[in-house]
């Protein structure tokens, strides 16, 4: 029973410094590489993949994909949900890193970045495609909190990754920094005022492996 | 109500001219270069893949990806199964066409590969990793005649297919020579002594449009 997070390799906006939430930007030709790298690892950790899950946006999606190419798992049944997006950092979507820290100060930003409950400004516009066409609308945030992103991420955990894992499966979660954030946060029962401390990498295994009652017994970085 | 059905690209099988079956070779260069040339044919042409179906090898599953990147639907739920798998050549498997037609004969081979009830000579190795773990051992055959292949891939449209056309929706196939063979012969009820005239290029995508009692209204090449 093993779950093996893993956040996309670089994307356009890791490398531009801006931040991205819903947007659907592409990874880097270093993103690529990484997201292979990755599943290499996987692969030589002996970690037979029996089942994929992945947001809707491409960098998760293409990230999946060569961690299976490269694992030997192409083959298994891949799940795509909103619910592993990015965080919607609403306002703030587009926008230099930088230099919306001279405006607002780097504290604010810090506070919008790795707090729990803040949530940033929220945008008036939210321009998506056909992809969301089938949720209910009031599913479509302006803008969250980790706080909101956990609420959505969590019954994920409930409805298919534990009963996946309860199945005996190893399970692929490719996901994004604060989805898996909150993901973490929530596996590990992390308290919510040092939910700062938790920093997802790009393109970085992280291995749990549970006992039957679901609980932790190893966690590894590959 | 659109089906695309597309045949993988160009595989190192089919390059350098031996039977694959359910051998799982990887697109050449080529091959991955046709698949995405493909994804840009079904763009241009304003199609909005809604789901996609693919086979459990890597040649199919690829192409699918390739041309799901470049036709803006990466998004779109993808379902892989052993129905739509090439046709499986029994003890072909692995061997070169022109040797083997030294051996039989031209017009034999010519039998094995485009008759409808002609099946190749049996397998007594099928070596196959775990992705077939949790089928019906007899379904994994030893040998296919196209009429077999034609019998297993029917029900895929049946109950798969069928349903998300009627539900108005776009449905994209990437299949190989054979299962798409026995998918055209089905629905345009070719008869048996004709599929020998059927053939299925390369990533070159092929386009049904239905109408509400799924009679095809027209059939268009990309």
């Amino acid at each position: 029973m093993k779950l093996i997070l893993v956040r996309h390799g670089e994307s356009e906006a890791n490398f531009q410094n801006y931040w991205t939430g819903w947007l659907d930007v592409d990874l880097t030709e270093k993103g690529i590489e990484q997201a292979k790298e990755a599943g290499k690892r996987i692969k030589n950790a002996g970690l037979l993949i029996d089942v994929a899950f992945e947001s809707v946006l491409k960098r998760s999606i293409k990230t999946a994909k060569m961690i299976l190419q490269e694992a030997d798992a192409s083959f298994v049944p891949e799940y795509k949900t909103w619910r592993l997006n990015e965080r919607h950092y609403g306002a703030l979507v587009g926008k230099n890193k930088d230099i919306i820290a001279q405006h607002f100060g780097a504290e604010q930003v810090k506070k919008w970045r790795r707090g729990f409950d803040e949530v940033p400004p929220l945008t008036k516009d939210n321009h998506f495609d056909r992809r969301y066409n089938q949720l209910d609308p009031r599913l479509i945030p302006t803008g969250e909190s980790l706080h909101m992103t956990s609420q959505r991420v969590v019954p994920l955990w409930q409805d298919q990754l534990a009963p996946n894992l309860m199945d005996g499966k190893t399970v692929l979660v490719c996901g994004h920094g604060n989805s898996l954030r909150a993901l973490v946060q929530f596996l590990e029962a992390v308290p919510t005022d040092q939910v700062d401390q938790i920093d997802i990498p790009n393109a970085t295994p992280i291995v749990y492996t549970f006992n039957s009652r679901l609980e932790i017994i190893q966690k590894e970085i590959l």
